[in-house]
């Protein structure tokens, strides 16, 4: 814990010392404290092409996605529904975290977790997907 | 240890009993342990816009992006220059790690990691990205 704390703040240090001002301002004060490369690492992040979406039988805010991830297939739970139509999500390239052990949710398997920038409020929700066309479960790094 | 053996093993029948046999195939033997949902809120992902992009005076394979993160802007050394032309990375959406430490990359600063997909072979990267634009700064999750 105490280590986590000094590196964190020599990473501060080394940071301010290095760069210019920026018009930006320096890093906000609510910035988390560092996390250490290998706790990226740990995380598999791959991407997975859309086959298929249906309305979860239980929970009107999900979606039902199959997805394809080059090797395999699966069924992931995602809250995109009172942001994305069927239509725009069937084909398209989303980024999954496919190493957290799969959950229920309201009966419904979730083998993975899609990942989506969505502003403070949540009024807006827009998906990660790959700048062109590649292979389904190639890795993010 | 023997903890996470366990959860991994409980959560690959519950997924191979829960789903209908797939075209795919089941997980690969390659598949890693699960990971914690912790371990994934410890990465703070944000999306951020490309402002400039200049040649890294000691790296031919590294480009310098300057970043808008919403509150603040930040440089990324980023090995792109293979696969991005500077034209093609200007003013696109990227997602970012943001809280690893900093690090210097030949003599310059990177407070940052890109987020790409490749192929096995790094013949081909492909940069994340939003699949519609929303404010700089906004979390990934």
């Amino acid at each position: 814990m105490r280590e986590l704390r000094v590196c964190h703040i020599i990473g501060k240090g080394c940071l301010m010392s290095s760069l210019p001002a920026s018009p930006g301002g320096a890093v906000p004060s609510e910035t988390p404290n560092f996390v250490a490369f290998d706790d990226f690492l740990k995380l598999d992040l791959r991407v997975a092409k859309v086959l298929d979406v249906t309305e979860h039988p239980n929970a009107d805010k999900l979606w039902l996605l199959k997805i394809d991830l080059g090797t395999e297939q699966r069924q992931l739970c995602a809250g995109l529904r009172g942001y994305y139509t069927r239509e725009q999500l069937l084909g398209k390239n989303i980024v999954v975290v496919v190493n957290l052990a799969p959950r229920t949710m309201r009966g419904q398997i979730s083998q993975g977790m899609l990942l989506a920038a969505s502003s403070d409020d949540k009024s807006k929700v827009i998906i990660l997907t790959t700048d062109a066309d590649i292979a389904p479960g190639s890795k993010v790094t």
